[in-house]
């Protein structure tokens, strides 16, 4: 066998033992009854375990190397060359954490995430206090074995979007900041719509089906999808041609699963839609959280919000949830954009959405860069409710305990869901410049026409371009939300007329 | 660590392993898309392969020999006897097959499990004579390899039903044979229930819920155990505590749905109450298929098709599936005990399927024991239609063709089924001497005392009882046809009134 060989077959091994843990992680969440899920979670340690060690025992790690050296290297194809170099880059900062840090590292994110949902629960900050500090303490000392020549919170904001930083963010969030709130000051003003019609109740059956439709409608294709119910919604995928989501289906709120089932199917379609060249290589991994966000969020928010999204296919949606009669398709749009000030970020809508992000963007800079006091944090969080949304919980419980990212050290997370919608506003642009008005499009029933582009333009490269090389290849320009600012004006200024 | 924790670490690896590879299969029927199919079966293959390698390599065997020295062995418990007693009879079975003898025996099998389908769906016995002739002719030489000593049909049936022989298997069938066919003609001279009115169209959705409605009626804990729809129904399990069936919901099939329900379930039942000490041992691991066949058939026969299995809960059921409420509870129980001769097995009623498996039994004797040319089949099983059910099929699709189980070199497995029934006419004197009329236990709504005193009796010993040894502590005598042809012959004399 060759170098290339040797190695080809033990990332095949890893991808079978990959194939298991993501199945069983899939398992777990939609199909495993409650007394099956201790063996299932066993089975799930022993599998990652097996991974770990196998992924970078010295042997895989020799291989890596000698197909890293020039001469070898220079001899791959292009998806080698990005697997070999993505895998090198992972396994040198993997092997620079000691064994016994990192030991220690897993107990206390375990603590820390133990702790939360009682603190949550209880509406007890001080119980969850010292777990967080010592969480915060341990993810700065981590980054600073994994990528000893970065700031940690810029090594952590690179983890979820490679490449992005800081000063980036900075100048985007401000100038978001500085526009939207104004504009909801300005929306807020308005007559609200009225709420009262959506108290329908719809049967899950229904509301899976309609979900379905709405998938498959987007430009998923159904041969390599699959969809369950689970409480919290999420995508996954075993391979390019396995690809699944999932959604929650509550009687009372149709809508929040229609959303759920877009956005879910804008990840989805981003997955299914890699090369498949890049199968099984790290050009098929992406980790890249705000590019895949700004894919689910362009479905959800720029497609799914839009009235001419609806107008082709009304009919058809009222056919499988007959309860939807009820309400006219111009008052089913009110109410999908009705924008109001509110306490939790997953309930917010699409513009104050904004403002929880940036919340929790300026609140990590302060842990990470200010040094903040892990004590101060509640009254931080709800000066700034105060300050961005003008409106303060009355809990830590609705407030600074709500999201579950900082328990397990996902600090520099957040930034990437906004980032997402940014990118949004630069691709809204790219694709009028193509093809023309989406409007135009949607009202058509062509949104599959959109789809290809996507596919084309974006999925396609998978892993193998980072969103600022995406954006350059795409739009042609650098960073900016003022596309995204400007497609909030005129959308908002015409559902509340002003 | 010592002999018996180093066994028992291997042991919990090569568990993991077959948790992955039950889920895999799982979900391979279940929820995997097409697409993703492929990738799947590569996945399973690896795992088998990886568990295979694991298990009867020299380490593990080493270990389970040693265990069973005397001076070992005698320091064992229970659980652990058993378990090393059963590991090491296969380990040494399967060592004793040669390497390259059984992969051309995979590849021989595999061949004629390819042909069958496209001989079945083209109506093309000539295409399959050949790969089936090669499949008995490797099945007979791997009995051979495996168990020298036993004829090779014997070797066959003791694999499906341990314990069980032909000279056993022919008393029975025999008598049931002389009795059911007059039975038979009795009934069929009768005039029959009016089909007319079970053409309603019930939802999946429905359908889906009644079936866990029954399941949960029967007994079957809900927090062990999960259901899916998939082509053909079948019960799976993780671990005792994670059990898990599927069924199939063609609208129009409504009754096939809940047959297949109360079926699966009773398997399941099985599965969910074997004693949790023997979990991950080869205690928990039940193969004999007809002792596994008579709890099934027990709650779909015996108990489902008993009118006061449903009279307690009829209103209910209706109010599930109102499409049900266009039919009386007495015309639905003519309808699930409708006789008629036909001519597919897996279509057939509880009394004809008798029938069709001895065919069955005596086909694979002549094909074992009297030595049968593969091209004579076809005949010898019209010939055998015409002698048992008065029907002679018109094509060899609808005849020999019909089943998968001798391409796949199942043989010995059929008459499994019908030593289900017969055991389960012998449990059915046994429960009623212990509790009384089951009409009255059913009509109470009591069916839980029913599924306790299986628990009890049989249920809770897993594999540790093999059938005749369950006979004997059950019902206190050898196998024996005479309570099933009374409780055909009592039961059918009421519903025909003859």
């Amino acid at each position: 066998m060759t170098l290339l060989e040797k190695y080809k077959a033990k990332q095949k091994e890893l991808n079978y033992l990959g194939h298991a843990m993501s199945l069983m992680h899939w398992d777990l969440e939609t199909t495993c009854p409650d007394g099956g899920k201790e063996k299932l979670s066993d089975a799930i340690s022993f599998f990652s375990t097996e991974h770990f060690k196998k992924a970078t025992d010295d042997e895989f790690y020799g291989l890596v190397c000698k197909l890293s050296e020039k001469e070898e290297f220079d001899k791959l194809d292009d998806v080698m060359k990005f697997d070999i170099t993505r895998t090198k880059e992972q396994l040198d900062k993997m092997r620079r954490v000691p064994q016994d840090f990192y030991e220690e590292y897993v107990k206390t994110i375990t603590a820390s995430s133990i702790a939360w949902p009682k603190a949550k629960q209880n509406n007890d900050w001080k119980s969850y206090e010292a777990p967080l500090e010592k969480t915060i303490k341990a993810v700065k000392e981590y980054k600073k074995y994994v990528s000893p020549d970065m700031q940690p919170y810029d090594a952590l904001i690179d983890d979820y979007e490679r490449g992005m930083t800081q000063g980036k963010i900075d100048a985007v969030f401000e100038e978001l900041k500085e526009e939207l709130i104004p504009l909801l000051d300005k929306i807020l003003a308005c007559p609200q719509p009225d709420h009262s019609k959506f108290t329908m109740k719809v049967p899950a059956h229904e509301q899976a089906e309609l979900c379905k439709f709405l998938v498959e409608y987007m430009g998923i294709d159904m041969e390599r999808f699959a969809q369950a119910e689970t409480e919290h919604p999420f995508t996954t995928n075993m391979s390019i041609d396995d690809v699944r989501i999932t959604n929650h289906y509550y009687e009372n709120e149709v809508i929040s699963a229609i959303f759920s089932a877009i956005h879910e199917g804008g990840h989805a379609i981003f997955e299914q839609n890699v090369d498949h060249k890049y199968e099984g290589t790290e050009g098929a991994s992406i980790s890249y959280m705000g590019l895949h966000e700004s894919q689910s969020r362009f479905y959800e928010n720029i497609l799914g919000r839009n009235i001419n999204f609806w107008k082709p296919i009304w009919p058809k949606v009222c056919e499988i949830v007959p309860e939807l009669k009820t309400v006219t398709l111009e008052e089913f749009y009110k109410e999908i954009n009705h924008i109001e000030n509110s306490l939790v970020r997953t309930e917010a809508d699409e513009l104050t959405y904004c403002l929880h992000i940036i919340l929790r963007y300026e609140m990590e800079r302060a842990i990470f860069i200010d040094g903040a006091d892990v004590k101060d944090l509640p009254k931080m969080w709800n000066d700034k409710m105060d300050e961005l949304l003008h409106v303060v919980p009355e809990t830590d419980a609705q407030g600074v305990l709500q999201d579950m990212h900082w328990s397990d050290g996902s600090f520099g997370y957040f930034p990437s869901y906004l980032l997402g919608s940014i990118y949004d506003g630069m691709f809204l642009e790219a694709i009028e410049k193509d093809l023309g008005s989406i409007d135009d499009i949607l009202a058509a029933g062509d949104i599959k026409k959109i789809t290809k582009w996507l596919n084309e333009n974006i999925h396609q490269y998978g892993a193998t371009r980072i969103s600022s090389e995406v954006l350059e290849a795409v739009c042609g320009q650098e960073l900016s939300a003022k596309p995204l600012i400007r497609h909030f004006k005129d959308k908002y200024a015409k559902i509340y007329n002003f």
